[in-house]
């Protein structure tokens, strides 16, 4: 697979009034990426709700999006995870269904001592699918593995012939930079960090993975046109209506927010699972409102 | 159930050398607590690997224990994990293999953002089975999960009707103290520091359970029973040995190094799953001559 | 010196309406202490509000217990602090005082990188007045410096002659009855958790040095009692009186609320100086009003 | 004074062989930034050791500041500490020593409970000098105050009118770019994270303070340079010869071994204090070594 460049969305997992999955849904979500600009979707993160889903539903999803995709969207699946066992059963399910890639955090209740035990143990998981490209999704905020990424890329690069790159949540932009840098660009660094992506692109990112891209995909689109032409005052410009965006995404309570954003563009999602907290009805009128105020409905996603 | 008193083992997961269950030596872990004094089995917490189980294999070490537990020996089954769907499909398992109680801990990769969330999310487990006693398992040094538990019982006491206890593996005694006072020891406090037995009997605790207890469950009896006589003297010697004993498990790896004493008791388990690292054949025969000198075969469990 | 054994009071340093040192009101809180069976002060420590004093009101603060501690109350002067070279001219005028000991914190902005590094940086200070006991205040919590005391002991031993002990604020109890039993108790370890104090008993703590000894001693000394007594029905239920009072302390704003007690007990010693908070008048009477409930005023420090 | 544009040297404060202050440097200093163009001094902060200074060092340190400092080169003082009246009493010193502005971090041993309580206590500081620019310096990795600026700002713009800006120490970028945002542009915000400038030039710094320009600033003004050309790719070329500088940095201890680079241009200011950790000069000359290949000495600051 070629390196991803541009923008990736970690997609919602469509789920109906009753908190099922409704696997419908996706095909109307690759659509969308595909009509926005959207390259790439990294299925079953923490956008996703992976961690919130049965082992089984977790191949319906892998068996719809490989079906949905169609030629323009790469489909990467999240596997992780605290059950390497249940990682290899389910990389191998990526296989079969024709996904394009597969991805684990550094599993988040026993951890790794070292960086190099994190290496050992992604390996374990790469090796089962050693055809497909292997993303590391580095989180440390969620998963508390924090360990340098140049550090890993010194390490896995022997290990693990099948590592494409990493998905980089965090805002150690030294490290980052030091992994675009490392063999002259030969992995492939998604940044995670939506709200800072311009300072993403100054660091080298070619693409970017987020769960804003899902709704805000043009305006996003519009920050990296901007910067590629030079534009840098626009660019800036435009970055500020994604931060003052994810200010609301914040203020109407994060993660479980997502899901409201969906309902406004039109593509309704149902809500999160517990223990992630959902906005109440007025709540979600209140962000409209507020999202009227900052030109949303313009840049957002079209269906 | 009535409170559990004194020492609940947490069972390590047999695994043969390959990496799978061994489920024909949960047998020997039921006779072993029966000879030693122990009174209840905590299975797949921490200690028994929960975690790196696939859903599957989950069922299987519930129905064994099931059969495997006899009279004398309570079996609490640890459910959690992040999936709430997968926890409620357990608990009716359990329930249905005789086990004698069910308990999760603060889902750990999105977490609840207030006690409250909290004890909505226990009373969506606890419901499945609102005849089984329900434990809530404290340990917020993995979770992250650091709700203070005085709150969390004065919030649970009205929504979770078979809320029975907690298993508390955190240091902060006057959180426990105040949970052991609440509704005067309305609750089953269940201290989970091993290397700190005295100090949590001290503190009011009347059952304690740990991973130590399977393989040294006649050196904490000693504890308890010097504590009884009020003979603290000889309580803070034999804790002593504790101490020293805890210290050698920490020096050969932790988690880890706990199924190489079972080993050397006699009882082999295997080992753990990664990412848990296990010691060397090395290590192990260096931890076996530091234990014959604290003499650790003279209180360890006999089979 | 011999080791402190029973209470130590962390004392406040008074203030009047100005927020200007009260230092008349020393010689009245030494009184309290000889009363309420209280056997040493540890002065300017967190309660003290030592890092919150100008270098030249320390050496005031020093001068005054210099004189006003009389024979029975043990004076320790707690100097840190991040600026080595004003610890070793406060250790200077502490001697020069007639003060009893010294003790520092961990460097708390820079930090030493291991605790090796931070024994070397006790010994700059302890080799000042290599006649003084010298002690090492553990508190991480407030430093940051979360190293292990069992090994500062095993490394100190050699290098700081006139290492006394610990003032050890954590709850760390294995780590803490580790270093009572290093040497066959050759350190005074003084328990720091008032609010566990029965638990630091049954790990072994002869003294204990706490803010709340202050104004509640004959209840701390009753715990004292019935624990050398064997009588730990008793301890424990007096023990609850002690967490039942520093759940108020926390409820009314923690540190900042610990001058208030001394008001209530009718020795007033002004507020804290900001950062920390005070609180309202509104809050004392309430705060008054529930220690009635819990007995406060029959078990607290007598004038 | 007009807001600072370009790079702040954050001066190491210069000792001699024992340690003692070597004021007669500052001159050196002094004339090093104008001759690379660094338009301001950011004195006494992390690099400049204000925490291990006395009192009375921090006084001389001023006074000699204040004579040295020239047309070109803007002198702000950082104050903090944690107590409050030695601060005032360095701030009227400050004005009196004919200063630009003064800089106070946030108290780190008692800390604000909210970041209104941080705004009072700024408040307190700058309103002994109304006349004097006030910088708030943000470095919750240090100090532990992790509270968003953007919220300072909001509530520090009416409670201190002196306010001028923040010398901001964290990768939070989105928080950075709120407050580059606010009121378009009010406050003067200046980029701490050196390894990361060009991110920050992404996300609005008009100023950047750091360690590192007291011995490359001619390697930063190139990546400014070029980030205001738009030439991207030489920006990005040029930020990495500055990652790898500050990977050396790291590699060869840290903040301690920021003095080594200094002597390794020629301008020796000593070593730090403890108990920050000195590199031995065995260490000295293989940085020396790995800087030669990295092409150090043609992009380091010349005297």
């Amino acid at each position: 697979m070629e390196k991803l460049k541009g923008l990736v969305a970690a997609p919602f997992t469509p789920m109906d009034a009753r908190g099922e999955l409704a696997l419908d849904k996706i095909d109307a979500l690759a659509r969308l990426y595909e009509k926005n600009g959207v390259v790439g979707a990294f299925i079953c993160g923490s956008t996703g709700e992976g961690v919130s889903l049965t082992f089984e539903e977790k191949r319906q999803v892998m068996e719809k999006w490989g079906k949905a995709k169609g030629g323009k969207v790469k489909a990467l699946f999240m596997l992780g995870g605290t059950c390497l066992k249940e990682m290899q059963q389910l990389a191998l399910h990526a296989r079969d269904c024709g996904l394009d890639g597969i991805s684990i955090l550094c599993p988040f209740y026993f951890r790794p001592k070292s960086v190099a035990h994190l290496v050992e143990f992604c390996k374990l998981v790469a090796d089962t699918v050693p055809e497909m490209p292997f993303y590391y999704y580095h989180i440390p905020s969620l998963t508390g593995g924090y360990f340098p990424m140049a550090r890993f890329l010194a390490l896995a690069e022997d290990q693990i012939p099948n590592l494409a790159g990493i998905k980089y949540t965090a805002q150690d932009i030294m490290d980052f930079h030091a992994c675009r840098m490392f063999r002259n660009g030969k992995y492939n660094m998604l940044w995670g960090v939506d709200e800072a992506l311009l300072s993403g692109l100054a660091a080298g990112a070619e693409g970017a993975v987020g769960s804003t891209y899902n709704y805000a995909a043009p305006l996003y689109n519009s920050i990296i046109e901007a910067f590629r032409n030079k534009d840098l005052a626009e660019a800036e410009r435009l970055q500020q209506s994604a931060v003052r965006m994810i200010g609301l995404l914040a203020k109407y309570g994060g993660t479980g927010a997502g899901k409201a954003f969906m309902k406004l563009i039109g593509l309704d999602c149902g809500w999160f699972r517990p223990p992630v907290s959902s906005p109440s009805l007025e709540d979600v009128n209140a962000l409209k409102r507020e999202l009227e105020e900052i030109g949303f409905f313009d840049f957002c996603s079209k269906l």
